[in-house]
């Protein structure tokens, strides 16, 4: 604990903000539909340098939110879902950069999502709701880099659907960010996964208490199809070697099989016990838009060649990052895509870090990430000329030597 | 076609056959429970020969049934299950052999399950039949055997939960067979089958018409938790590969993304169709009964060493198959199942065949297939001094110099 009670290096108490536009112009989005106004929530932790050099947006993964780092309360059990890799001394570190972090539009914690209210009905909009792609979450998030007076980001993070986020900054709109971090991620979501984001849609769709996604009212809800869609998508997090280290074949509170179908083994209490949780904190229609608008990520269109994407994008620098147990975006999509950027011939640090946690590697290899992230972004802050806040020397130095 | 009408090399028409015995001592399971009386359907194809020496069994997969060849009538569109291995000249060539094939005890086609009369209530056991296991379903298959005057199978082959079984006959009941051959399968269900099949069964609980399993009269039917279920399990049978090479990215009777939740993707159309054809075919409560079975398999159990459940089996011959892309039962399972069988000095031959299609490889690498298994069954064949029918010797050396 430091002097302040929080937990070493803890951002400490945070407090999530809001913002709002397309109050009179709605927002266009890429499907031709429209939507105002539009509530972006994020978070900010760390300073902002005076001219505005040193900001970092990390984009979350589909069931995250803007709430990256440090605690909302005293009583908060959890911190932010990224706390590991964001706070003073960490890998995103905020006594050198500041860090901000926004929920995607659709999404649940605070942006406007399907379970928003419509203003031109007064309810809320549930499958009113028009479908937003990754596009459209990125140029949500550019309105708040706006709002904040950041004109280039000095980085754009993020896992998993984080980093399409990433990658979508990076392929258009590279004049607004230094460099692009894009970590157990694809350019293009490939059958397999249309296909479990599918399997968990229709995991929703087949409740009865999704009534076609007019749930909010009424008290009926759909969690029982949003607990399977999630423990499909557990499953997919896992690897075969972290289930087995985990898990095994091993009974919960059993000495030999019950016989019946109540659960048995500690990886079905563990799926059951996260799917159920995971319906007291997220919404099935942000659900259903959210994987939707991964399932529509193709940077390689509209020409097919995916270094096209990037062709404007080549003064940026990259640090791509995969890991070799996750088979829900495997190595070999980052490893195309480092072929994407090489063919354009960007700056591009790929590694494909040796993990058995699958998925949620990203996650999970904090140690492994925080050195390959402090050392990039050390290079990226040297080379772009960042001027660090005042009391940053001492802790790079302290951090270097920890390093030898 | 041949001069029956029916296409050439298919035992053509057949008729399921069924056998009912513990009508009096009921049968007893593995879990202290006891099921009496208990039917076995199943078909056979070829002849048996004086000596009854040329039978094989075929064990089938969790949705599979005693159907594995031929047609059920004239009007069939669909032929058995395995029609491409089974036949006149075929792998499993019924010119040659006597080829079994019964559905398992818990199955829905015709076999003893949940949804059998109960004659204790005159009604269907629902969730009142017990819990069955893979040696449940195998002693159920012995009784057959028995029941058709067969002392020692010359062979037992399947693949998935039919290798399963086929692993539980070499096991526990060597001196009734000459040689098994286990395709794509383990000696173990691994924690992520575990959690598959949990996945698939907690889609079932999830849907309210399951009502927790006495759907049979009334009307409603878990149809929608049944397809999620089997659309979880398509996926697992694919490969990235193989949905890549049959799917890509393709959008179904779309030019461009629509914008909503209807199925836009190739590969989400197959899934639904798929998922929904199968609640016109497969019962609900079977699909727990068979799934949890599989889950229970644990050949390593009790002493925990596999190579233990063998050391009364190291007379039989063996031939596992697995396939490079099968990362439901991924070859490393076959893997460990050879060390174990080698480590009691079994006779094994084991090919891990490339292929990219994923689990259902096993039902698609037909030709690749086809050459394995007619060359080692030849060899058993002759050194178990199998008399085959007279007709045999010319068909034999037409396939065999096919192969040259």
């Amino acid at each position: 604990m430091d002097a302040t009670g929080a937990p070493t290096g803890s951002v400490g108490l945070v407090k999530a903000q809001y913002f709002t536009f397309a109050r009179d112009m709605p927002f266009a989005l890429e499907s031709g539909a429209s939507l105002g106004p539009v509530t972006v929530a994020y978070e900010t932790y760390g300073a902002l340098n005076a001219d505005r050099s040193n900001a970092i947006l990390i984009c979350h993964a589909l069931s995250g939110g803007a709430h990256a780092a440090g605690f909302h309360s005293a009583q908060d059990e959890q911190p932010g879902w990224w706390d590991e890799c964001i706070g003073p001394g960490k890998a995103f570190d905020t006594n050198r950069y500041f860090v901000i972090c926004s929920n995607v539009l659709g999404s649940c914690y605070g942006s406007t999502g399907p379970s928003s209210i419509n203003p031109a009905t007064g309810s809320p909009y549930a499958l009113h709701f028009p479908v937003v792609t990754v596009g459209d979450m990125v140029r949500a998030q550019i309105k708040v880099i706006d709002h904040l007076g950041i004109d280039r980001l000095l980085c754009v993070a993020g896992g998993s659907m984080g980093g399409m986020q990433v990658l979508e900054w990076a392929a258009h709109y590279p004049a607004r960010l230094y460099a692009a971090i894009p970590v157990a991620t694809t350019a293009q979501h490939s059958p397999m996964l249309i296909a479990f984001s599918e399997v968990g849609r229709q995991a929703i769709y087949a409740d009865p208490s999704w009534q076609h996604g007019d749930y909010y009212t009424g008290g009926r809800r759909p969690d029982a199809g949003l607990a399977v869609a999630r423990m499909v998508g557990h499953i997919t997090y896992l690897s075969e070697e972290s289930m087995h280290q985990k898990f095994g074949r091993k009974l919960r509170n059993l000495e030999q099989y019950g016989y019946e179908f109540q659960t048995e083994f500690e990886i079905e209490s563990y799926l059951k016990y996260n799917g159920d949780k995971f319906t007291r904190r997220f919404d099935a229609n942000s659900y259903l838009y959210v994987t939707k608008a991964m399932d529509y990520f193709d940077l390689s269109q509209p020409t097919g060649s995916l270094a096209a994407a990037f062709v404007n994008s080549v003064d940026l620098k990259y640090l791509v990052i995969s890991f070799t147990s996750d088979w829900l975006y495997p190595s070999y999509h980052s490893k195309r895509l480092v072929t994407a950027l090489h063919a354009v011939g960007a700056d591009v640090t790929y590694l494909d870090l040796q993990s058995s946690w699958g998925h949620d590697a990203f996650l999970l290899e904090v140690e492994t990430m925080t050195n390959l992230l402090e050392s990039f972004l050390d290079r990226i802050a040297r080379e772009a000329q960042v001027a660090l806040p005042a009391s940053v020397e001492s802790t790079t130095t302290r951090l270097e030597s920890g390093f030898a």
